[in-house]
């Protein structure tokens, strides 16, 4: 399997797809559909949506029903990323390589092209579901707000932004890292499970499996942000450092943390395979994101 | 009937029904609890989950099916409150007598405990469906999706911004009163629709019904912005001629604003009198909407 190139074809397939999915920017009123096109088309890796119609697919599933599913889980993400570059929260003015949203297109658009985003995505998974009048897709909406919510994403970001500049303990990162970006890494797959049909055994195999790759997921992020250049990542480095950031980086070292994510990834890859052959995809795609440089 | 005694009542039960459905203040992080708890009681009127809970009664649904939908619509609503209200935005600091949300909670706060109110609305609601395997129910979340997103309360919330200060024509005040408004009203009237099983015929004369009791409701809202006292409302009155807000009342002035909330409910009322002796809450409730001070 030549991973790499199977990964482009499916993102090009997610772009298609969210391109459809997304109103034009020549509707009324055009600027918050701009807003929305400009930061869900910014050269996302995809990751969330892809694991959505892979685990789908591994487990038999129709990928054609995932689609808009997955999709509907990369707007979330988007959402976040919007709000999380917000004056108030992180203050970024750059990401993935160009100007965050609120510096393209105004602070007030920005919170709005954010809320525009999370309802869309919920718009399209309600459609989808009620299309095909779909328990599995009402289990992958369920699963995916789950990730998005309170107890998911939101709360991440709440302990990251009470503590910010801080010095916070072991327990406190954890927590940040865990909610913050692995619930939605588990929303995915979990929302791919039930669409694929999967039943208890599995349904727990996948969430243990997705909450490693989730946890590597970040640290690699931490320690890229160390070790990476400006022209890989888009934006500038060391910025974790100078926002005084807690990271796993800075509380156990580099090379703790680059242990970490191979013992995460290790440990996802054999909880993968217990799914046979199927899994090969899911299993390149998790050890491709240790080596990834952006 | 008396009306007051029995809108009261139903206010009542939503509000127990809305503490149960938000994770309690105690819980960690405890700060974003507190936040979506002070604007979800912040003293509202209830007036959209009880559209949906009476609604799916006048058509012999399930009320108790229809409560987590009617809630998670008032969460949405409370969601949009907060960020209006926003720097960014409408700069308010002042709602319901008590200080707006990032006022009391800080600016960054706001912004998540709106997303979070959002995206726990949605959780409710695709748990609710989950749990009853409802096609009903995923029709209703479907309704209150398109409510709220970005072509309904979503598009005019831009509209609106992008116009701030400027006098606009009919056409775009129109826009933005049907749009920021009355979608979130129909999206009310709908999702009970579709919980009590209404047919087309049915749908069509509510959606009808709501168009023209949500444009009132936002017509009376302008005029109380005028006649209104600070007491009455909570909130600094004149805000809108203050902030240059395009208002019914500035293109139309007030006799042409009463005229025209009296004819929309009394179309409204017509059509809801179709349903016959059911209708009789849906349109005790829309004449006092009329004669409200707040």
């Amino acid at each position: 399997m030549n991973i790499k190139a199977e990964i482009k074809e499916r993102m090009e397939e997610v772009d298609r797809h969210l391109d459809r999915l997304l109103p034009k920017e020549t509707e009324y009123p055009d600027i918050i559909f701009k807003a929305m096109r400009y930061s869900v088309f910014a050269g996302g890796k995809r990751l969330r949506p892809i694991l959505v119609l892979e685990t789908c697919k591994m487990l038999g599933g129709d990928v054609e029903e995932a689609m808009d599913y997955a999709c509907a889980l990369e707007m979330i993400h988007t959402y976040s990323l919007i709000h999380d570059d917000l004056p108030a929260l992180d203050n970024d003015n750059f990401r993935r390589g160009r100007l965050t949203n609120h510096r393209a297109f105004g602070e007030n658009i920005a919170i709005l092209a954010g809320d525009a985003l999370l309802s869309h995505a919920f718009e399209v998974m309600a459609n989808a579901a009620v299309k095909k009048n779909s328990l599995r897709g009402m289990k992958a909406m369920q699963a995916i707000a789950h990730g998005a919510g309170v107890f998911g994403m939101v709360a991440g970001q709440v302990v990251d932004v009470i503590n910010d500049g801080k010095k916070v303990d072991e327990a406190t990162l954890d927590f940040i890292h865990k909610k913050k970006t692995a619930a939605m890494i588990e929303g995915a797959f979990l929302a791919g499970a039930h669409l694929g049909g999967a039943d208890e055994g599995a349904l727990e195999i996948l969430q243990s499996a997705a909450e490693k790759i989730g946890l590597a997921f970040q640290i690699q992020d931490d320690i890229l942000d160390v070790t990476g250049t400006m022209e890989e990542l888009g934006k500038p480095i060391h910025s974790d450092e100078r926002n005084e950031k807690n990271t796993y980086v800075s509380l156990y070292g580099i090379e703790a943390s680059e242990a970490a994510v191979q013992r995460l990834s290790d440990e996802a890859v054999a909880l993968l395979e217990q799914f046979g052959a199927r899994s090969a995809f899911l299993v390149a795609l998790t050890n491709t994101l240790i080596k990834r440089r952006k």
